[in-house]
C-alpha cells in the first residue's frame, strides 16, 4: 500500500510548480533516514525516490527485487545499469525525463551535507532549492493526519500492545531472578505471535537501578527486572510498517515518600494533558500543561511530551515546547490537535537512586473526539 | 572506554589547525547517525560533540544522566540551561569558549541540510568549511584500523557468534514447521546467554522462499524455515558496542543443477577473494576478484564485497569497486589492507525462485597476516 493519497499527492505537485522546482528528491539510507520515501512510494527502505513536477514518481532502490514487490511507482531504476554511481543515474535521469538544460531539484532537509557538495560539483546544471525546511514541513504537514485506511493499521499496531500489557503485569507479579533481557524476549514473542511483524523500537528496559535514564543503554540487560523502586518498560509493536508505542510505569515494593510523589506527579501531568487535549488545541500547550505540572512539583522533564506515530515511530506531529530562537520559530507552525492525528502522551519523572515513571498511551483524534487506544496504567507489585 | 587514542585524536587537531577550523561539530541522532560522536566520546547515542582545535571535548547529550556514565569528555552541557535551543548554545559556547568574531566550524558530511541552512541563518558569524568529505574521510581513516582494545572487543563479539553457529545448525537439521522468527528467537536468546548486549542489526532470516532478496523485509516472518532450496540466516552479536556480522548459507533437500552452481559460485567468489587478500592488496581489488567470478558464471553480485566492522555494523573500511565518476573518485582514496582492519568478506548470489546464498565471515589483520575470526560455512539438510 502506497500510504499517501490521491489529495496529498497533489499538494506536492502544487508546491513544486509554485516554487519552479523541476523534481523532488529524497533518499532514505542507513544512518540517513528518511521516512517520507516510504510514505511516497510504498518501498520501506533503502531507496532514492524522484516526483517530478508533471507527477510522475521514480525508485532507485538497492534491492530492485524487494522494489518490484512493494514500490508503487511509474518505474524503477537499477544503478547496476549506472555502474552503481548515483550521479551517472542522474545525469542521464534529467536528460531523458526532465529534457531541460537548467534544472532544479528540491532536496529534503534530512539530505547530507555530502550529498550537497557532491551534486553540486558532479551535476552544476542543477540548481538546489534554498529552502529545504518548506520541504520537510510539507511533508510532515502531510504525514500529520493518516488516512482511514493507516488509521486501520495504527489501531491494530496499539491492539497488539494493549493485549501483551496483561502479560506484563503478570510477568513483574511473578518476578523473582528475571532479568530486564528475559522481560524484553517475553515481550517480543507475544507481539510476534499476536501478529507483530516486529518490535516497533528495541524494547526499554528499566528496572530501578536504570529507570532515571531517559532511554535506558543498553535498552534492556541482564540486570534484575524485580529491584525495588520505580521501575518501567517501554515497547511498541510494527504492524504492517505502522507503529504503536506503550510505556507502562511499575513499582517494586513499599515506595518511599518521594517515590510516592514522583509517581502521583507523572499521573497529574499526564491527568493536565489530557484534560487540555481537545480539537483545535495547539499542541505545544498540551505539552506545556504537563511540563508545568512536573516544574511546579520540583523536577524537570527532560523530554517532550509525545511524537505522531505513523511509518515511524517518531512521526509528524511533535508535542514539545514553541521555539525561542527567532530562527527556529520562523520555520515553526503552531500545530493544532484535528481529526487524523495519532500521537503519544508520555510524561515522565527521573531521579536517580529511585528510578522513573513515564506513562505513556497512544491517542487517535477522529469524529471531533480524542480517543485513547492504548490501556498502560501504573502497576504495583508489592 | 573512548574508542579513539591520543594519537589519533592528534590528527584531528592537525587537521583542524591546517585547515584553520576553529571546532569540530558532530552530531548522532536518531535518522542521521553518526559513529564519530561515539568513537571521539565514548558516549553511546543522541549527542552532539565538539572538538576544539585547542584539543578539548564537549558533549550535548540528549540524555545528561547517561552522558555523566558514558562520556570522557571536558564537558557535559545540558540542553536545558539554553530553552532546549542548539542555536542558543552554540551562541554561547562560540562567546565564551571560542572567543572569536568570526569562527570556522568543520561539519561532517553527515550533517544534514536542514542544519546547514539553520546555521548559516542563525549563526551568520559562523563560517562553514565547505569540504566536508575531507572530514569524513579524515575520520573514516582512523576508524579504519582498530587499536588492540577495540580488536579485543571485536573477536568476543566474533566468538559469541562463532558459538551460535553450530546451534543454527542443529536448528535447521531438526527444523519440521518452525519459523524465521522462531530462528530469530532462538539465536537472538543465544546470543545474550553469551553475552552478548543486543543483536548486532535485526537477524536477517531467509527461506529459500525470500533469500534471492539482499536484505529480506521484513527481516524475519512467520513462514516456515525449512523449504526446499537455498536459506540463509545474516545475524551478529554487539558486545560492549562492537559488532560481529556472520551470514550462514543452508540448503534444504536435494538441489537442482542451478541451485549447485549457485553454491559452487558463491563458494568460488569466497575463495577468490581469500586468495588475493594480503597485506597491501587494495581492497577494492579483492571486490572485483570475488566479483569477476560471479560474473563469468553468469549472475551479478547486487551488493558489495564487504565493509569494516567496529562501533558500526557497516564501519570503514568499505569493500567496493572503484567509483567511476571524476568527482567521487576525487574524493576517494585507495585503501590498502593494513594491520589493525576488521572487516567481513560475504560474496552472494540471489536467484528469485531458487533462493539465495551469501557466505560470510569476518577477517582481522593483525602481525601482517590475515585472520578469518568466524566460522562461517555451508550447511546441507537433506
Amino acid at each position: 500500500m502506497k500510504p499517501i493519497n490521491e489529495e496529498k499527492f497533489k499538494k506536492i505537485i502544487d508546491f513544486l510548480t509554485e516554487h519552479a522546482i523541476d523534481f523532488l528528491l529524497i533518499s532514505d539510507y542507513e544512518n540517513a533516514n528518511d521516512v517520507n520515501m516510504q510514505y511516497l512510494t510504498g518501498h520501506p527502505m533503502d531507496a532514492t525516490v524522484i516526483v517530478t513536477q508533471k507527477g510522475e514518481t521514480y525508485l532507485v532502490p538497492w534491492d530492485v527485487a524487494l522494489a518490484q514487490k512493494y514500490a508503487e511507482v511509474d518505474e524503477i531504476f537499477d544503478l547496476m545499469n549506472y555502474e552503481h554511481s548515483q550521479i551517472k543515474f542522474l545525469h542521464t535521469f534529467i536528460e531523458e525525463k526532465i529534457q531541460k538544460h537548467k534544472v532544479t531539484v528540491g532536496l529534503n532537509s534530512s539530505t547530507s551535507f555530502g550529498s550537497l557538495v557532491m551534486f553540486k560539483k558532479a551535476i552544476p546544471h542543477m540548481e538546489i532549492f534554498q529552502e529545504p525546511m518548506l520541504i520537510s514541513n510539507l511533508l510532515g504537514d502531510l504525514r500529520t493526519t493518516k488516512s482511514a485506511a493507516e488509521l486501520e493499521l495504527l489501531r491494530e499496531a496499539a491492539n497488539i500492545g494493549n493485549q501483551t500489557i496483561p502479560e506484563i503485569e503478570n510477568f513483574a507479579m511473578n518476578a523473582t531472578d528475571e532479568t530486564e533481557n528475559d522481560l524484553d524476549f517475553f515481550v517480543r514473542k507475544k507481539m510476534a505471535s499476536l501478529g507483530a511483524e516486529d518490535v516497533a523500537f528495541p524494547t526499554l528496559v528499566g528496572s530501578s537501578t536504570r529507570a532515571h535514564n531517559i532511554h535506558c543503554h543498553p535498552s534492556a540487560s541482564n540486570a534484575k527486572f524485580a529491584t525495588p523502586g520505580l521501575a518501567l518498560i517501554d515497547f511498541g509493536a510494527k504492524y504492517k510498517g505502522y507503529h504503536s508505542d506503550i510505556t507502562v510505569p511499575i513499582s517494586f515494593g513499599e515506595l518511599t515518600a518521594e517515590q510516592t510523589k514522583i509517581r502521583d506527579l507523572t499521573q497529574k501531568a499526564y491527568d493536565a494533558a489530557m484534560e487540555i487535549l481537545d480539537i483545535g488545541v495547539p499542541l505545544w500547550k498540551v505539552h506545556e500543561a504537563a511540563i508545568k505540572v512536573i516544574q511546579e512539583g520540583g523536577y524537570n522533564m527532560p523530554h517532550s511530551l509525545g511524537h505522531g506515530l505513523g511509518l515511524a515511530t517518531h512521526d509528524a506531529p511533535h508535542l514539545g515546547s514553541k521555539p525561542t530562537n527567532p530562527i527556529a520559530l520562523q520555520y515553526w507552525k503552531e500545530t493544532k490537535a484535528q481529526n487524523g492525528m495519532v500521537f503519544t502522551i508520555e510524561p515522565g519523572v527521573y531521579k536517580e537512586g529511585l528510578g522513573g515513571q513515564r506513562l505513556e498511551n497512544d491517542v487517535i483524534i477522529w469524529n471531533d473526539r480524542v480517543e485513547v487506544i492504548t490501556k498502560s496504567r501504573f502497576i504495583t507489585v508489592l
